[in-house]
C-alpha cells in the first residue's frame, strides 16, 4: 500500500507564552520550519485572537502547516502535513518546537492517502 | 481530563474529479462547511496547482480546516479541527464530503490539547 502523505500531529507543551502570542513571530518561525524542511510556500495566513492567541497556516506545494496557539496554557496544537519523498515533516516539527522554547511534546504521524490498488488517472 | 479540541481526519474517495480541480468552487464549499457548522470564518487561502489539484485552508475562530486534492485519483484529505462545544466538525465534514459527492469517505477523531491537571493561567 502507497500512502500520499504523511501527517504529524503534535501537542507541544510548556513554550515560551509571549512567544505563542506573538503572531509575526510565529508567522516567521512556521514559514522558516517549511523552508528548513525543503518545503515550498504557496500561501500564508494567520490571526491573532484578543485577548490572546495565534491561529495560523502554511499551504506548501507538499500540503500544509498550521499551528493554533493558547500562550495561557504555553500550549500549541501543530500540525505538519507533507507529500512526497522529498520534505521530511519532522524536520519542520522539530524546528518549531525548538523556535517554540518547548520543553515537552508529544506528536504522532499518521499516513494520508493510502491505497490498496492501483487507480485510474482522469485527464483533464 | 479535558481537551481543548476536536480534530477529524478524513479520508474521502471517489469524489467528483471535476470538483477537486475547481478551485473557487472548494474554497466556497469549505467556507460554507464552515458556516453550515456554526464557525467564524477568519482567514481563507486556496491554491490551485498545475497541472491539476487543490490546496486550501480556512482559518476559523474555533480552529481550522484544510484540504488537499488530488482530481486524478478522485481523492481529497480534509482535516477539521474545532476548539469548544459551539461547533460541531463532523457537521463540517460530512458537508464536505456530500459536496464533493464523495462515494465513501474514512474518518478519525483526536483530541487535541489533553491537559491532566489544571495550569497556571498566564496575564498578558
Amino acid at each position: 500500500m502507497k500512502a500520499l502523505g504523511r501527517h504529524i500531529l503534535a501537542e507541544i507543551y510548556d513554550c515560551d507564552p509571549f512567544v505563542l502570542n506573538d503572531r509575526d513571530l510565529i508567522e516567521d518561525i512556521l514559514v522558516k520550519a517549511a523552508l528548513e524542511a525543503g518545503a515550498e510556500v504557496r500561501e500564508v495566513a494567520f490571526h491573532k485572537f484578543s485577548p490572546q492567541g495565534v491561529s495560523g497556516v502554511v499551504v506548501i506545494s507538499e500540503s500544509h502547516l498550521t499551528v493554533h496557539t493558547w500562550p495561557e496554557l504555553g500550549y500549541a496544537a501543530v500540525d505538519v502535513f507533507t507529500c512526497g519523498d522529498k520534505v521530511n515533516p519532522w524536520d519542520a516539527c522539530n524546528y518549531i518546537a525548538e523556535k517554540f522554547q518547548a520543553k515537552h511534546m508529544t506528536a504522532s504521524e499518521v499516513k494520508r492517502g493510502v491505497f490498496e490498488k492501483p487507480v485510474k488517472v482522469v485527464n483533464f
